[in-house]
């Protein structure tokens, strides 16, 4: 979920660590005493990420998710995360969510600050992961031949959206509660070409991959598989949140975790880093979900 | 500037990273791989940490000098940094002040997050530190008998406060660009008893380090060396943000560096962390400034 903006594109004139791969990523990779770490910081605003009067357990379960779904996608496994909270009417109930989410994930706290301030509030989770694999996978690893990937349904979290709006909690469930790929991630991090999770939408994050990798991708639009109505098959593509794992493997090679293979890598074409049922899309405009963008 | 709070009170209860110190302090220490790490997280927050209409670069300076100041304190020289933006009116001004911090610190950008939000705008940041000095000094390492000092003289920041809201921005650089004081950390980690940034205000700071470390501070009101008339002493003890270091050392030892000697740790008497010219102070109430506490 990291920004994707004139500002980050400011900020990759910025010196980088010899040991960071710097910002056209979701997480940053830093060399240390032999171990790679996996850094990643997101923020979460009322109003833009969770909606007014959302309790503040799916809150803190979502800010962590959201930064282990990034992690997730790096193959790292979670060391901790300082938190960023910013005091409200329910600490409590954030606390509770925090507590449930780290502990599910087996997860430390390892610091944080508090602050007074908003509406709208808003919260920063920064999460440490270590690499399980080496390199990590980036989202500009995609070569021409490899076949594209996502490890499970989209739409899941609009309609989790939909029905929290109807007041419905439990179906609501993918939406307030998304689930980082941990696991799925770490197996296949030493086989894929590139990686990212999708909280942007599929489309979003097909197209940003492949500019990443310098290559296009030529994705068969009724692949993907989808939990909403086929009539909505475009908002499932465009909708974000769903924190599926999009990535690429040489093509004849079986993904070791339960994965729908929804197109293939080919040299970049006609400067569009996505051909969609056969038609070329230069501009991610509409696309998906930018984030502050 | 780690929250103090009711909040992190709770989160104490939380399971902590066993290479982590936890939320007693101003920073998280981890071991990696043979390597020490300080984590540090700070939020600033429009209208409570900088002035509405502040230059954003200002901003940036002292986002980044917070953390830095905090990593001072544990003697831990920066490897990097992770922003999390608000995008506003003006963010390439922000980006330049950004610039500035990270290359006068010699501190590289690793990432983040940018987002929509505010107003009032919040701005969060990670830094992340390698230790020089193991064991990390902590709030609680005072012993009774140890000699208590300051770096530096207090209400530099408040005086810089005051000159900016009267439009004089020259004068208001100890308020606007927050110094922190790495080299000086560095020197002192292998000698200390216990260090720490006075962010919140000295009589605070050295209320919550006595607390810590289980001991009573005896500090000499005149002792610490101020930059307001002595008519306002009162203020330049109680108020925050100029990021002097408070550290405690065997009495006798000589400090590697510029310092002032303000008074001296006793076994902890009458349930009072504090006793300012004889007078005893149980409660932190009215000592400083307490963020979102």
């Amino acid at each position: 979920m990291s920004g994707e903006s004139a500002f980050i594109d400011l900020l990759r004139g910025l010196p980088l660590h010899p040991g960071a791969r710097g910002l056209d990523d979701d997480a940053a990779v830093l060399e240390v005493g032999g171990e790679t770490l996996v850094l990643t910081h997101d923020m979460l605003v009322e109003g833009i990420h969770v909606l007014p009067g959302q309790d503040p357990a799916d809150v803190a379960w979502k800010l962590v998710a959201t930064n282990l779904s990034d992690l997730a996608a790096k193959g790292a496994e979670p060391m901790g995360v300082l938190v960023g909270y910013m005091l409200g009417a329910d600490d409590a109930r954030f606390l509770e969510g925090l507590r449930e989410v780290l502990s599910t994930y087996n997860t430390p706290l390892l610091g944080g600050d508090t602050v007074s301030g908003g509406p709208p509030r808003s919260f920063g989770l920064t999460a440490i992961g270590r690499a399980t694999h080496v390199p990590v996978p980036s989202r500009s690893g995609a070569r021409p031949g490899d076949a594209i990937y996502v490890t499970g349904p989209l739409g899941a979290a609009l309609a989790g959206f939909e029905a929290l709006q109807a007041g419905n909690l439990n179906t609501a469930l993918p939406y307030r509660r998304p689930v980082p790929l941990l696991a799925e991630g770490r197996a296949l991090a030493p086989i894929v070409g590139a990686m990212m999770d999708v909280s942007d939408g599929l489309l979003l994050d097909s197209w940003r991959m492949a500019k990443a990798s310098g290559t296009t991708f030529a994705i068969d639009r009724s692949a993907p598989p989808i939990v909403l109505p086929e009539a909505r098959r475009d908002e499932a593509l465009r909708w974000g949140d769903d924190y599926q794992l999009l990535f690429t493997m040489p093509d004849g090679v079986e993904p070791p975790v339960p994965a729908t293979r929804i197109g293939k890598v080919k040299a970049r074409a006609d400067d569009a880093p996505l051909v969609l049922d056969g038609t070329p899309i230069s501009s991610p405009e509409g696309l998906g979900y930018s984030h502050g963008g």
